[in-house]
């Protein structure tokens, strides 16, 4: 029993988290490079300058890895999603703020979010239950600040559902060419995306986007 | 020198290309279940049925089976935007009309496009160049359509590179969600995301997509 809470507590301290996090962000450039599926253990033991049992002692499981980059993605996406909807504004200011969000987010985690979009049909059970659930609470929020807008009349009839997915592709797509240090930043592209869909989905007394 | 010229005959021969074709269709779906890294050549011959030698008879390397899938599903998309361009119309309708063919193939090719997004990283040399260039080919299709709403003034003054990466993006995505067999048919969701983007991206006096 000492031996298993101590192990416990080591794995929720701060160090531990830090050192884990470490681990995610590196073995996400390594995922990313090569492949979940074709990177071995030992590869990313070699990655990580760790040995077999130490690695393991962070992360679990290679699939659990895997969870984690998701994770690490997603923390961050929702993050962005609540300090929007904690500074509230009219449906279009909002889309507009999740826009600059998530394009933020894409550009920091580039390596990530590929992994994040190439390999999530590698989990399995919980965690990829886990992971759909989480994705689609994000979806949910994007829609429902499309309903809002088509409910107070800024937005024209549209289909929510839908429309969130023209959303999410636009941005999403990013992840293949806005590149960090390149000559566009987030903000860069998400005011013009905003423009585009914003006047796409206004009503035309709404003056959106003009 | 006759055996030579026997094996360049068999392999342009249309029963060599209507086999190769089924070949590329059947690795394209292996490959993206499980990776193109993942997945070994004795699988491709598990799943072909086929011998390595017969294999190697039809696709040459892995490498070039890749390549193969890219070529089969930027076929497709060139041969909508030659449909296109020779059907003419105004800038709107063009555009319209891209939507309509890009999704047709992404909902008819969801194996070959998982591939095709997933794993280009993985072509090398003169295939990644060859790869690039089509693609580019199409991109400047789409740009050159918004250049010419432009110039005619049925646009408004856009940005046509990166109107066409939001353009892309919204079409691309939708291999993830559009299945064949599913709820919605690609036309189902061109009309809206082109109902959409047209709004977005119209001046107020062309009436587009009202």
């Amino acid at each position: 029993m000492t031996t298993e809470s101590s192990t416990t507590d080591s794995k929720r301290s701060p160090k531990w988290e830090l050192r884990r996090q470490a681990i995610i962000d590196t073995s996400a450039r390594t995922f990313a490079r090569q492949g979940y599926h074709a990177t071995g253990i030992m590869e990313l033991c070699t990655a990580n300058d760790l040995g077999k049992g130490a690695l393991y002692h962070y992360i679990g499981s290679k699939e659990e890895l895997l969870a984690g980059i998701h994770d690490r993605v997603m923390d961050e996406v929702m993050l962005g999603a609540n300090r929007v909807a904690a500074a509230g504004g009219k449906p279009s200011e909002q889309l507009a703020m999740l826009g600059d969000e998530l394009l933020d987010v894409i550009h920091r985690y580039p390596d990530h979010v590929w992994v994040f979009l190439h390999e999530f049909p590698a989990l399995t059970g919980e965690r990829a239950a886990n992971f759909r659930e989480r994705r689609r609470t994000y979806e949910r929020r994007v829609e429902a600040v499309l309903q809002a807008g088509v409910d107070s009349g800024e937005f024209r009839d549209i289909e929510p559902r839908l429309t969130a997915m023209a959303w999410l592709g636009m941005h999403n797509y990013t992840y293949l060419w806005l590149k960090p240090g390149g000559r566009l930043s987030a903000r860069d592209v998400a005011k013009p995306f905003a423009h585009i869909l914003m006047r796409g989905i206004s009503t035309p007394t709404a003056g959106v986007g003009e």
